[in-house]
């Protein structure tokens, strides 16, 4: 395709070097762009099509990385990448070797922060900003969030500490009225209360008006800041924000581009914490995305002329994970499904339109989520938690305070274990196991095939002590099961020999191939916890020697090389660093866990004297 | 002492059967039952004294356990565990099998979630009255929750997501405006407000003049509210709990029981969220206390006529560590100190007066303290987070996502690591080591000495990499090194023998002992990430039997086994179960961490064939 404007920018300083009124144009070149290039790589389409405008503003008004561009989850960020410098990388989006879906810094010196889970952009803003104080720096630093992350108790947590001190902060609050599912709770609910107050919008409309015209506003300072608080507070609907002593502006149409650039100028003379409220549509100038913004929220790859994604052709552990609960649900009215705002990714939509009284969905607030389930169990209910292995790193205390050490029985179904591909580095659910290992009373289920999944479901909700059923993105085989599941034992898929692997999860079909080619024994560590302790017996009694792998970093390994002591253990596990994006089948190749890497580690220990 | 109220009451019945003119008295009665006994147990009195008529009127309302009633952090909750059995065994508070000093339902019905962390309680209650609401019970969910608990993103989000829905549950704010350290932040300020607005004020006293009228007010219902908060939105200070579609009550003085009683009385009737505002005097009725709530937070046996308690003998590590940060700040003008609501605890005291600009207390928020930091550290700065283990675990994301995936230079001074004492179960520091073991490019230092501390704490500052440096409460022995820290690396304090202890940190002199007595080799592992390879490669090569001590949940012995595979590893370490409150010494006699069990083990190591 043929991008007029687009084609002469190469840096951030071509951008800069464009007329204002040119913006508008390029801004629906950027739209054509992203939607042409991620209809083949797939990635965060709906989000990054609804912040184009804010985001070329952004760039206009402020000078990165002199000021600190923060991307709050960082998916709605490709036109910052096109912006500055990576235009032409964008057919290598989310591949092995080419630019990350999310901000990075070894990237570019424009990806100030890191980012991918909700809600840390204003933390991390505002530790930026007092940065540059100490330093001496004129900068701002600059925070782009969504209305979705604002349910998430650290963006709380930023604003409750920016509030008490001036210091030059912007964050800019991209209202498009979704997470990643349609919004939920009170601060949304505040929302709508801005959006639709009349009276307080004309009188907004003149406020801003002043300050829109420069030279008089300029001169406002202080004093119009406090008249205006003091005004609002007749006027006043109820606005979140300046209870934490940060001053509020808009609402605006944070699609007009030229707009938002005002506002922006204004913002930045201001040497005070800033929100800057915009209305944006999520999946803005395509419409198969604004029709439905959750599927192209993050989207494989489509069709251009119809939205269409090629239909998978097995059913996703989700999938599996949501028809199971809606069939467990009927026979057990205590069971109750949660999730913090993922009913779409979770598979949880189909319960919560046949359940809606007994399906909770907290925002994005997964701390919120375990706590608040903890409560549910103490209360006589069956509550499970389905929420992605990388989110529940933000649930740790929950988990381990509330959950564990009162050994309710909360169960946790645990979303895209393992390598997740594409998303990268903040998305692998490779902690997990290590995380929840220290937990009093956990038990850990890892199925490796699709029935394994539903027997494990339902042997979680059935029992008493916190549970956590991990699964991975996409499928697990549809296989019959060889033996039924039995609590805390381990499952033997080729009989034990003197060499033995030990593996659990998505990794089993390989071991499988490798234990079969080479005269292996193969256990299929059903639990990770509570570990089968007659086999580890067994081991120990035969000197068996096992080779541990795992798709996440290491835990079963040690654990078994200390309880199965002296025996021989070598493990293939994932390392403990960050492991970008690539398809799957690549990072596992590349962190060891292809069929040579492993045929080798088990022939090497057959040989070991 | 005599108390005429109290000794008749044996139970909850025994209390409701008072009289409610009696009740003044008994509060007074409550409070010098709470100084005479915590005088010599040692515990939370300042937050018990300051709630004595919230909870003395929660329980004259509410009937437990029917209506939940759960207590934010716990420590207040001393006058409820005496109204509810367990006066006769206040003498045992916080000692080896007696009560614990915080609500555990082990010990009551009426403890109907354990809380010890800030800011669970609203999720918890409100889990618990959608639980009820599935069960058709007709209770309602009470939470006492403090000011500073409310600084905490769990609180935000439990509001949020309350506010969707009509359901009976009651959050009691019981502001004394600290938290433990003095309070700070913008919800702070806004309260604030909230206590000064003199016309508005006047307008609640009239508003709530009508509201008190039983027979009037039990009328109003939804008319009344909806009226009430249109006009507050031109009175309207800024009120932030509004936002969440809660109704706010108050505010009252909390030390009024018959009001407090009143007010109670009402949003009993009401079956919606409600917020009831109350002011209060953390350490109120004992001079000494009101004077120094801080001190009196959490305080070890004190003489009651003086207030004083008898001087330590030693520096605390939190001591030398704000010693250390002090003069490390004067050498490197780069170093700023963060802390969550623990300025005191930490030791962070005399860096906060000494460098007001270089030291931040951003409220209970221990997320948020670490991504500020992350941000900080991007921009230039040499952060130091100083949090105890048992907290950090609520910044587990925060860590892993913002700090070590970017590998950025910001250093925990993790203290309260290992066994804790008197507060037990969910202020254990035991499972750091575990759930910091897969944090990519993290150091954990491990100091055995005072001086090991402070030259680990000049190292960590120095180098590129995150890092946690972990030290227990109380003190560390102030012995000479006899060699210098060096990264990575342990140190060899008896000779590697066939035999050798290898552990760290506070169980360095108790394995001294042992291995001197039983000619065993001892090293002292320094660092648990990175470990120390050439001495694992040595230990390999000539097949060292290696007994790991550690005072956490096992994860050095796990390594060990796994690094030095198949040495033969033997592991003493603590289980992955709650450990109660006891003495420290009696704690780790318990979970075989004395000289008799660690010497026989040490013995059945050397022996087997």
């Amino acid at each position: 395709m043929n991008y007029p404007i687009l084609d002469t920018i190469n840096n951030i300083q071509d951008f800069k070097a464009l007329k204002e009124e040119q913006l508008p144009a390029l801004c629906e070149e950027l739209r054509a762009f992203m939607i042409e290039h991620v209809s083949k790589t797939g990635g965060h389409l709906a989000s990054s099509l609804g912040a184009v405008e804010l985001i070329v503003a952004m760039h206009y008004v402020f000078d990165s990385p002199k000021d600190k561009l923060v991307f709050d989850v960082g998916h709605q960020a490709y036109v910052h990448k096109i912006l500055t410098g990576r235009k032409d990388a964008f057919d290598t989006l989310r591949q092995e070797n080419g630019i990350s879906g999310f901000p990075k810094h070894s990237e570019s010196e424009h990806d100030v922060f890191n980012t991918g889970h909700a809600s840390t952009a204003i933390s991390a803003a505002l530790g930026l900003a007092r940065a540059m104080k100490h330093n001496g720096e004129t900068g701002k630093a600059v925070a782009l969030v969504g209305d979705g992350a604002m349910t998430g108790g650290l963006s709380f947590e930023a604003l409750d500490d920016a509030g008490q001190e001036k210091i030059p902060m912007l964050v800019i609050l991209n209202d498009n009225q979704m997470s990643i599912s349609k919004n939920v709770g009170g601060i949304n609910n505040s929302l709508t209360m801005m959006r639709t107050n009349r009276a307080y919008n004309a009188f907004k409309r003149w406020l801003n008006g002043i300050l829109e015209t420069s030279s008089f506003g300029k001169k406002l300072g202080k004093r119009m800041e406090r008249f205006k608080n003091r005004i609002k507070q007749f006027f006043a609907p109820n606005l979140p924000f300046e209870e934490f002593g940060i001053l509020y502006l808009g609402p605006i149409d944070g699609h007009d581009v030229r707009k938002v650039i005002k506002y922006l100028r204004r913002c930045r003379e201001l040497n005070k914490p800033i929100i800057l409220h915009a209305f944006t549509t999520k999946g803005k100038g395509y419409p198969f995305a604004v029709e439905n913004p959750e599927k192209f929220h993050g989207i494989a790859p489509f069709e251009v002329m119809t939205g269409e994604v090629s239909p998978q052709r097995q059913k996703t552990c989700s999938e599996v994970f949501g028809e199971t609960m809606i069939r467990l649900a009927k026979e057990n009215d205590r069971i109750v499904a949660i999730t913090a705002a993922m009913s779409a990714g979770t598979g949880l939509q189909p319960f919560a339109e046949q359940f809606p009284n007994r399906f909770y969905d907290v925002g994005i607030a997964e701390g919120h989520a375990v706590t608040m389930a903890a409560g549910l169990a103490r209360g006589g209910m069956r509550p499970v938690v389905a929420v992605y292995s990388s989110f529940l790193q933000r649930a740790y205390d929950s988990l381990l305070h509330d959950v564990c050490l009162q050994k309710l029985p909360v169960v946790i179904a645990l979303d895209r274990a393992g390598l997740v591909g594409a998303d990268g580095e903040t998305h692998q659910g490779m902690f997990d196991p290590a995380f929840l290992s220290s937990m009093p009373y956990l038990a850990v289920y890892a199925p490796s095939t699709q029935r394994e999944l539903v027997a494990m479901l339902e042997m979680a909700v059935s029992r008493t002590e916190p549970a956590v059923v991990r699964y991975p993105r996409g499928s697990l085989p549809d296989t019959p099961m060889q033996n039924p599941v039995e609590f805390g034992k381990w499952e033997i898929l080729e009989p034990i020999r003197d060499v033995t692997v030990v593996t659990h999860g998505t990794l089993v079909p390989l071991a499988q191939r490798i234990a079969k080619e080479n005269n292996a024994g193969l256990v299929n560590a059903r639990f990770l916890q509570p570990m089968d302790a007659d086999l580890i017996a067994y081991f120990k009694a035969h000197q068996t020697r096992l080779l541990v792998l795992e798709e996440n970093t290491v835990s079963l390994g040690e654990k078994l090389a200390l309880a199965a002591n002296p025996c021989k253990v070598r493990s293939i596990a994932l390392p403990t660093e960050p492991i970008p994006h690539a398809s799957v089948s690549r990072q596992r190749e590349r962190y060891g866990l292809s069929e040579a890497h492993v045929t080798e580690a088990l022939r090497a220990l057959k040989e070991e004297t």
